[in-house]
């Protein structure tokens, strides 16, 4: 009789047959007793049909509302759910994230998890019922809907996981569970039976698409283990958890490939204190995430200046832009250059602090497939180069070979 | 600096071209210094769409979960209204029924309004915002979604009219106003300027299609007075109100025809009192809404028997009948006979009260027309008839040859 929380995706949730494929899994953990919480997507292609819906009326629709457009998704696929496990004979009820005591901040379309109070879905597993949340949302105490942003529903499936203390947290995908690196890129990728926390946060936060980071990030400030596994098999997935032991032996789990990050640098920015503290604290306030900043000193001539360079998530680029072009006044740097065309390729693995060398093996394994290196930034388990998107794959392909094979 | 509620339909908010006509014409309401509430029903197709998901799942879905389903229709169009306005730099906020302050009663897919507590609906006005309500939901005291079944949308209206004392109440369609018949089955039909709420309401609950009869009844009770007109056109549409005595001076007012409904015959119920207070008492608690009931003696052998005849809306038939099977044993009937092939025809208009030989009349047009009638129930201002569905059309034609034109 274990309490288990299972979270489907989008592609799991796909169309009706998907569907009820899902209630099928739910209906045979139920008829043995577990007592489930399912987590579900918008159904595929929603939420991007309601994106495109709002885009046609205004280039840059209010967050307030795009929240109140998108949370009608996951609301959709939770009523069908519990249709479908009606029609099996189990019973259910769907919850969406208020209902489900789902208490965010008031950040549109990025809300954090201020705290869960899951008070009906408590009474509702005593009662019986298989309970099914709607994923990537919440409410704030004030009642306004709120989105969590990309990867939400996996948040929702962890955050419930260690508010009702369940035994199990199951997410699951359309993969078998995370690999040595896209296996849709790199054919020799293998499956890992278990990865620690802090390789699956690096791996997430570097474009790995399997999970977003702060999903994993909660799962280990709370310390809620959870299996990544498929939804159209029933393979076991792989197990993200503490460090052991056992895992420091392997220098490198795997290489990852973020296409999804552009560059933005403010050429001859004033050299004076306190000018990257106001550019990041504005950039902040618009709440745009930002992953690796570098300076260098500029080559232009006249009074001291830097060059500043630093990767957004590509959607958020525009804003960003914006943001600079706002601070140009008070600032006064030269001019803002922007590149799309990037790729962030990193090799991750707790085993890297324990083992020297695995940088320069890594700039000489590149340096011999001609790939140039923009950026570089590092961590106490993973490396990680910015270089030209159009090289990203094959060098993901030549780290992989070198390090993992 | 009138308070203006408006309602736009399905059709006037059928896709994101028609959402930026409905904003333009609130921005113009707004400029000129009104405060606007507006309520908006689902996108034409979005609300057949999600049923229809439901029903390739299960043929009879949960109603709690429909609910569920089917309001996300009306919280995507507020978003995009709100987004549309925004566009046009009018300060507009979406609220769902729930936010609105509409507390329901537990009906699952025909809630009943218990009561509106529109605090944050004024305090948007206040701010000098557009409210852009949901129409056809709400949320029990228990915080369960609900739905207020067809028509639902102009209920939100009316009720939200009331409860916020509005100076107008303005409901678009996709018709200019109340015609003296269904202009696309009578070409002779004319728009009326006003009618009474009575008249309106016979209209309404015989089935034509202009607003179901619970907004009506509900705006006569709180004596909202308000305009069905055209979203597609700036004429003016028609005024529904109270009865005034010009309005005595003519005798049918309009046409209807309701094809909506259908037949349920048991034959051979036992002539014994409480019997069929037994019978409409469990078709009540089903929810079903039963519209004209008519006893016959049978003509069967044996014990002293009658056949019950009614009518109810045509989704309801077979709910209907499972209920009317289930209390085969305790009743004891002989059969149930059901037809869907009937067209419920009327003739309305308060002028009725003092004019005689109004009935006579009509049979007479329908006899001359070699019209059948199986069923016959009449008001102070109106009389229906039900008929073969396949003479409906041409029925309607000859009565309002006779009475109106």
């Amino acid at each position: 009789m274990a309490l288990i929380v299972q979270k489907y995706g989008g592609s799991s949730v796909a169309d009706t047959d998907r569907i009820k494929n899902v209630a099928k899994r739910v209906a045979q953990y139920h008829q043995r007793g577990d007592r489930i919480v399912v987590v579900v997507s918008a159904m595929r292609g929603v939420t991007d049909g309601l994106i495109a819906l709002a885009k046609n009326i205004a280039p840059l629709p209010s967050e307030r509302e795009m929240d109140m457009l998108l949370a009608t998704g996951e609301q959709q696929t939770i009523a069908l759910t519990a249709i479908a496990l009606h029609a099996l004979g189990v019973p259910a009820v769907s919850l969406t994230g208020a209902q489900a005591g789902i208490v965010t901040d008031g950040v549109h379309t990025k809300a954090k998890i201020h705290n869960i109070t899951p008070k009906a879905v408590h009474e509702l597993l005593h009662a019986g019922s298989v309970v099914i949340v709607a994923g990537f949302q919440g409410e704030t105490r004030e009642g306004q809907i709120t989105t969590l942003g990309r990867g939400g529903s996996d948040l929702t499936a962890i955050a419930l996981a260690a508010a009702l203390k369940a035994d199990l947290c199951q997410i699951y995908t359309d993969v078998d569970g995370v690999y040595t690196a896209d296996p849709h890129l790199v054919p020799d990728a293998k499956k890992l039976n278990e990865i620690s926390y802090d390789e699956m946060l690096e791996l997430a936060s570097l474009g790995t698409k399997v999970m977003q980071s702060r999903s994993v990030e909660f799962a280990k400030k709370f310390r809620v283990v959870f299996e990544v596994r498929s939804s159209l098999n029933d393979n076991p997935g792989t197990i993200v958890k503490e460090e052991t032991k056992s895992m420091e032996g392997v220098v490198v789990r795997g290489v990852s490939l973020d296409k999804n990050q552009a560059k933005l640098t403010l050429v001859a920015v004033p050299d004076q204190p306190g000018v990257a503290a106001r550019i990041f604290k504005a950039i902040g306030d618009a709440a745009i995430n930002v992953d690796m900043i570098v300076q260098n000193i500029s080559h232009g001539s006249g009074t001291p200046a830097t060059d500043l360079s630093f990767t957004v998530d590509k959607p958020d680029l525009l804003k960003a832009k914006q943001v600079l072009e706002n601070l140009k006044p008070t600032i006064g740097y030269q001019a803002i250059i922007t590149n799309e065309n990037i790729g962030k390729l990193s090799i991750v693995g707790v085993g890297m602090k324990s083992h020297s060398g695995v940088a320069g093996k890594m700039f000489e394994v590149l340096a011999r497939e001609g790939v140039n290196i923009d950026m570089i930034s590092t961590s106490e388990i993973k490396i990680s180069v910015v270089i030209d998107l159009a090289k990203g794959e094959s060098a993901m392909k030549a780290l992989h070979a070198a390090f993992v094979s």
